[in-house]
């Protein structure tokens, strides 16, 4: 447990201390080992993959001059660990949700998902073409990290319940895992909302210390075997609509790789974010009919009514956070300036086409 | 003109060949350099921009032992001459849209974009995780080509016309550029649809030759300013739900690769998949707003009675398609178990979530 504080107290920069305590082999060929803790239980589908993914094929195109070794969940350090981690250089990167950083800072939150904030394609069109990359380095170089996306979960569901919520009085009381905004949304309707790690909830939820708990969607949830316990399936998930994953690098690690390795990691993040969305998009249906078929899980769907009450909320508590500090206001400020341009651009491409894709003729 | 059935006369390979007529100096080195050949005009934005992002990336990757040259539209050979280009060595590789080789298999369009077919994020689903990627391998190996999705334009517009579409039989008679399966959509409805590539498209406007013309989106359609002939800019398009874009490598060429090449190859397209599309999601609604605001066009959304006669037709044309070969039939089969599964997951995903986004509450 106390590894990490041993390892800083050493005063060894990441790359020797692998090389010292590890990689003696590898160094020896010029071959370099970095480190890359996960928020992640072991093999985890779609989350655990991408780390996975990305330390191989990085590992890969350098033939090995970077090798990238993966630690899951606990092996070097607790989930929640991982960032003080790498920004004090016991690990070399991080692969996680940048929300459960929200301690850090508000900002942090709004480069995973926000409560009704925008969808898998609305956040790389910020992160990559509208200001959001560049204000989530100047955020992360204040704890010596470069952040990058690396995967989308999609759309979540709005998570499992151990009884029907019909009205918005039906949070109140409600003991509910929900990381993030989301979680403070929650807050303010009379909910005790928890942020634990993924191997956390179901000991959690099975000996009733939380009544409910959003994760991810039906793939992750399935093999979590959340259904086991609570009954109720609801969606949408309001919380994260396309909860973007990332890879954060220390940052002296990073300026000490050639710029050929910068790219090869920067593209293979940019690839996973790819990748790892279409995974989610072709296992989700499957997952879900299996849910209902085999489990019997009731899918419900959240109502208008709670819906916009919880937007209206929602609304209060983004604002709420742009108000703590001076980085979170411009992160808000410019995550809301994209919001706009997506719904207005939404409106008249996907959501046009999608409805008129359902209309009733044969195909 | 004639340079490509020259170079394959002399019977060079591809690598060869570059070495010997214009890459001396690199060869010197070690390096080698390939040729790109595109369907775009020079620049052009989007679409241009991909495979020079593309080759820069992999150029700087492998410090130049690969060493990308890219040429534009006509600059080595004409647009739609550079699947042959590539498929019998002249060029090592070109970025275009797959629609465009229908005349080589009804197989093709399906890896670029069908009538009321799949998005782009349910595109990428299926090529990674749905089996798509197995069949155009296979489908492309016949001419030897080894292919990959590289960049998507997401939903596109319905078009440019001069006169206003009100029923179905106002496409009677109708002369539109669109190329692909929605081409003959509407050639089922009486109108006479041609394939011309980017560059032919305004002439053949502003002379009269169509009447009307389908591009891409508000980005690239300002760009060629379509607006200055035809003031009625319809919307959703059917027929492009989002193209996928694509790079193909001659075989040999690709089999000649070292393994860590070929992952850089691969993730620089997964990157440029998603780098690309989130460039589109950024730019379309600004330009949209100056096509309106600027230049005074109409905005129009095509009726739902059109657009279900057109699901109707289209899902005759997919079919009648899927008929011709077994492999476009094997294609046609993959591809629609994909679009059902996720239809199925985004009525209660993305559709769900969006709809209770626009719910009337302040944020």
């Amino acid at each position: 447990m106390d590894r990490r504080s041993l390892l800083k107290g050493a005063g060894l920069g990441a790359a020797t201390l692998a090389g010292t305590t590890i990689a003696a082999p590898a160094l020896a060929q010029g071959k370099r080992e970095l480190k890359l803790v996960t928020t992640w239980p072991k093999n985890f589908p779609g989350l655990g993959f991408s780390p996975e993914r990305v330390a191989e094929r990085v590992t890969a195109m350098t033939e090995g001059q970077l090798t990238i070794k993966v630690f899951a969940a606990g092996e070097l350090v607790p989930a929640f660990e991982s960032f003080d981690a790498v920004s004090t250089g016991g690990a070399d990167m991080y692969h996680g949700a940048e929300y459960y950083w929200q301690g850090k800072s508000k900002a942090y939150p709004f480069f995973t998902a926000v409560p009704f904030g925008l969808t898998a394609v609305e956040m790389i069109s910020w992160i990559y073409h509208q200001g959001g990359q560049e204000l989530w380095d100047q955020l992360a170089a204040n704890f010596n990290i470069k952040p990058f996306a690396c995967g989308n979960t999609g759309v979540q569901m709005g998570g499992w319940f151990n009884k029907e919520i019909n009205t918005i009085d039906d949070y109140r009381g409600l003991k509910i895992r929900m990381p993030g905004l989301g979680g403070e949304v929650l807050r303010k309707l009379g909910a005790t909302a928890v942020a634990l790690s993924g191997g956390e909830i179901f000991p959690a939820l099975q000996s009733g210390n939380i009544d409910a708990t959003e994760w991810v969607g039906p793939w992750n949830d399935l093999a979590f075997g959340f259904y086991k316990i609570a009954k109720f399936y609801y969606y949408p998930g309001f919380h994260e609509p396309g909860a973007q994953l990332a890879l954060g690098v220390n940052l002296d690690v990073w300026n000490s790789l050639t710029k050929p390795q910068q790219i090869m990691i920067e593209d293979a993040c940019r690839a996973e974010n790819n990748y790892n969305l279409a995974e989610f998009e072709a296992q989700n249906t499957g997952a879900l009919r299996r849910l209902l078929d085999e489990h019997g899980v009731q899918l419900k769907r959240q109502s208008d009514d709670i819906l916009q009450e919880i937007g209206r909320v929602s609304g209060e508590v983004l604002r709420e956070a742009a108000a703590t500090d001076d980085i979170t206001k411009q992160v808000f400020d410019s995550f809301l300036a994209a919001r706009t341009n997506s719904m207005e651009w939404g409106l008249i491409s996907e959501d046009a086409y999608k409805s008129a894709r359902r209309l009733p003729f044969e195909f």
